[in-house]
């Protein structure tokens, strides 16, 4: 056993590289994950793997969903019932904050001419353009990077140049996978942000993530929706009305008692109606829609301080069933 | 990131090769898997991994599975319960098609001199001989074979070079691995059969299985028979009467209900009886028994159509006690 | 396909050299695991998982449980409800007496000056310390020994040079991983003991585990103490009144029958306190503590010579809500 030297085992703040050995086996073996894999004139590499030709798949969804996590967590299948499913989404993870909100969460608003997608994974900590990049102090001096894009049709050559200037690579050194919402591996993707959905609202609440030391989520995978909104409102109402989240923290209890009485997402006003309605009435203006609404349905706290676990929320089949039509 | 040349990603179908990379850990460390690895005269290697000297065990059985779904899905072992167990197999792929039928649907009946066996696996693309393989149109150029068997008695090598001038393969390309029904890796991998029974039913109903996108399967795992026949009942009766199994399907709701009506094994008029009795009362001869019955006991089929979920049939506790002993 | 030689297969028995093969991926990426490694004046590699700068967290007790069990077996964590927790750990081995037993129990108590901690791992068998190894006849010619510590301090040079000479092996070819019990880490690689504590009673009641083919067992995990005698009582409540196990046996349903009437944890005369007040009131000498009282609350015996199975003893979630403060 040779003597470790000062760089080992310094290997994840490289988010992109990391993450962009997790694609490596879908680029070699892509029909496996029933990947269409192209690669643009400037050289950026596409894996569609549910907008196009791209089919995906469960697995597809899993594996796009730890490449959201930039390695950093897992994601699973495993049984349980809910409205019009028998399957649920488990994510876990011992990087919360960085994986969840530092690569996961979708912050990242791409535009371009015909364009428009959810940006999320590691790509967003090179590009830095969001504060909450800043706030986590967050760099990544990888030679490559690598994003996941929630759209309906893929970036052309144009969008990638634009994402790979963003972030500092060359375009022949971008990787993007993109799924539609309303597609397999759309709505497994969506549906593993139960851990990162509850870190969101805890900094909303301007709780420090650091004292976060582990995630792990469970979120029923609805019944995959035609249609992209539709598709958005059942994979919200799987986290809003489903999903249950256990975070283990470095915090007393009674600090984390403060905190989730206002965390799960029976707390908010809007909170009773499924997300595809809420989203029509605010006539699809997500700032009309209350910010504290996004959250798990049932929260756990444990605390690493004290010992003590603190449970609040409730998980609501009624609205999941009308949320699928079956109300 | 070089450029993706024209045949990279096209794996799967070489079914063989890619399983044969699955076989390849057992054989360099069968003593991790309990497997008894052997030689016959010819080069054929046999895998026992629950016929004689072979324990076998929980893992061998899961990856005798995933072997016989030629590496395109995943089995694992996930909590639940039902009479006499705590333990479920889940079987998930999305190659539902390619991997339950074309692979580890246990269609090849192998007899020999003082042999029966059940064969399954991607061997059976080679040897074609089966009409649902020429259906599906498959083929297979992959150098060697390797295949399954669910038998009480090791193959000899005048049954192994049958095999593999079968699949036009050298006798020392071939690869096969073998546990009995009454064995814990035999129970398993049947147990891992809920989507490949689903996916067979629809195939007599007609349906077009290439609409199948993905499947995710649950069934109880028995206690393990010490007798083939019991163990064929109990293992049947996993699926008949305590599986769950959902489907996404590229087709419309309304033709899905259609066939829902025909699915699950409560709509044939066989279903109620454990299977051993039912199999004892028809004399052992399989063409006494309705085909239809063989289904799992819950589906859940969801339209990639238009969105919305239809769940038929109904998991059976009391024929469950009854089979195992305990009703 | 070359010919198997003699020795192809023969992995289990270098008990250490093959789990030493499971620490690497740790010290090749010690952040990935919140691991602290550092290497003592002699060489010994300690990977801290949760005493002092080691965070740990829910991946690095899973591995540590996996090395416990010196890779012979699977820890997975899976969705299930008891009070003040929604998550379980499973464990499943096909090696239950070698891994639990050989590897995973804690049975070398390891003192040095200013050092106490509850040896496991597979350097027990280079140790041949204890009875137990001696009597399942374990050896082990590794170069390598690989120990894991529940402790609240990291060993220092002394006490890790003591170890390695009682292993046999030069200090530079020790590595020791530890977490105390106070600790994400730490009660995970507890509660993955539910096989290993059903094992230990049927030892106890002088079964032989020999007849043992596979186990597999669930526990939930209780909220993390911050203490470490209120952490040893939750995590060994989360076994006596939360676990449930199934062990496939070859031997009769009749003579399981007779050790189940003994087996589970209500069997004993001490259950139904919490482990902690049991402990205080023992005044923390365990010899005072009645030893059967150590095994799961369930336990589903399946037997392999004749196909029943027997499932004795009871989850008891009001124990389990009185252990964490919820009673």
């Amino acid at each position: 056993m040779p003597p470790s030297t000062p760089s080992e085992g310094r290997t994840i703040l490289k988010l992109n590289q990391r993450t962009h050995a997790l694609v490596e086996p879908i680029l070699k073996a892509s029909e496996d994950w029933n990947a269409e894999v192209t690669t643009t004139d400037s050289g950026t590499r596409l894996v569609d793997l549910g907008v196009n030709a791209g089919r995906g798949g469960l697995e597809a969804g899993r594996k796009l969903a730890e490449i959201c996590l930039a390695g950093l967590g897992s994601v699973e299948f495993v049984p349980g019932e809910a409205p019009g499913t028998r399957t649920f989404v488990q994510v876990r993870t011992d990087h919360p904050a960085l994986a969840c909100i530092g690569s996961q969460y979708a912050g990242w608003q791409i535009k371009g001419e015909n364009f428009f997608g959810m940006g999320s994974g590691p790509m967003r900590v090179k590009a830095g353009k969001e504060e909450v990049i800043q706030e986590l102090k967050l760099t990544d001096d990888s030679p490559m990077a690598v994003g996941v894009l929630e759209t309906s049709q893929m970036p052309d050559d144009a969008v990638c140049q634009k994402i790979a200037s963003d972030c500092q690579v060359p375009p022949d050194q971008l990787c993007l996978l993109a799924a539609r919402t309303a597609s397999l591996a759309g709505h497994v993707q969506v549906v593993a942000r139960s851990v990162e959905t509850c870190l969101h609202k805890l900094h909303e609440l301007h709780f420090d993530l650091a004292k976060i030391e582990s995630g792990l989520g469970l979120a029923p995978l609805p019944p995959i929706a035609s249609d992209d909104v539709v598709g958005i409102g059942r994979t919200n109402d799987a986290i809003l009305y489903g999903a249950s989240v256990t975070l283990w923290v470095r915090e007393s209890t009674e600090k984390l008692r403060e905190v989730a009485a206002k965390l799960p997402s029976n707390t908010s006003s809007m909170y009773g109606q499924p997300f595809e309605k809420i989203l029509r009435d605010a006539k699809f203006d997500f700032y009309q829609i209350d910010p504290l609404l996004f959250s798990p349905a049932e929260v756990c706290l444990v605390s690493l301080e004290d010992g003590q676990s603190t449970m609040v929320g409730e998980r609501n089949h009624e609205v999941l069933a009308t949320s699928i039509g079956q109300g």
